[in-house]
């Protein structure tokens, strides 16, 4: 089968891909086959484009293709506000709600003593220089709630106590949330955290 | 964003795969972006040979990279057997098997009156033609046990009626099937054709 050889190597990449296995992986590299000119030619120089220019902001660790990305360049975003998440899947979720409007420190994981990662593994320093560096007033910690993102957010509050006002995201209800099928920790901390009407 | 207009393109493109909607295809792109050397630029690169070289086997309609592919040209596989499949992940499958050593005959999808799928869109003709140009002695109908599977074969057998021995894979209970997940009809084509043991 030497001729259809990139063709099988095609497929067991793809099938590397977070969500896609061995069969999904040959359903999708057929379907591209399929839709030559319409779908894989253009994924491919994509593809090439950001293999060659995607790289992480040294400054937040955003993605992007310069090496500070365009949140850390605009000045608009220089309002004193730093929200810090776990990922920048996480970015990327908050800037589809579209309502925070400063800047972002991707810390590119959690605390894990299990994992053996350190602060050093997380830009934990760099975020530490960047509060008093981009004159930050307030830092979000918008970090997962599970036990590894609180223990992380324990963790960067000491590092900067005192330095500057420290927020982390309301825990509630979800919008649109039943009650019904809520587990018992958000129902507990929505009724602590209850508002007058 | 002007310069994560590459990395979101990306994205859209890759969303458009089955099996990968918006949300998995950022986790994929970022999962693509994290690992660069290892997966991204591979992926990119053999995308590329893929795009440039892949088509489908004038003869047969399997999908290679070159115009005849290499089991039409492989004398090894002219036994006389041809299989029909619907598609070319059926003759992957079959391939997987390793059972069948002959030919195979991709007819690109079913006859369909509804999405007017006639026999010209479905590659019959070429198949009324390679009967005799290849010396087939047997024709295996590999088609699947749906509707529309089995109207194309009853369309098939028709047309190649007394040309050719026409045979059609076996029906009944499923290696490591349990009787108790079956459908009917299923469990009424195995009882129909039990065998003495």
């Amino acid at each position: 089968m030497s001729s259809t050889r990139d063709i099988d190597a095609l497929i067991e990449l793809m099938a590397k891909l977070p969500g896609l296995g061995p069969r999904s992986a040959r359903r999708a590299v057929l379907h591209l086959i399929r839709k030559r000119s319409l779908l894989l030619t253009p994924l491919a120089d994509v593809m090439q484009t950001v293999a060659a220019t995607a790289r992480e902001c040294l400054n937040c660790g955003n993605v992007g293709t310069a090496d500070v990305c365009d949140i850390c360049t605009s000045e608009k975003r220089a309002n004193g506000e730093l929200c810090v998440v776990e990922d920048v899947a996480d970015l990327w979720a908050m800037e589809r709600a579209g309502v925070f409007k400063g800047r972002y420190h991707v810390l590119g994981g959690t605390l894990s003593a299990l994992d053996a990662v350190g602060p050093e593994e997380l830009r934990i320093p760099r975020l530490v220089d960047r509060v008093p560096g981009e004159n930050i007033t307030e830092v979000i910690l918008a970090l997962n709630a599970t036990i590894d993102g609180q223990t992380t957010a324990h963790y960067i509050a000491d590092q900067l106590d005192g330095q500057v006002k420290l927020t982390s995201l309301a825990q509630g209800v979800p919008i649109g949330g039943e009650l019904d099928y809520l587990d018992d920790g958000t129902i507990t901390a929505a009724m602590r955290a209850r508002k007058a009407i």
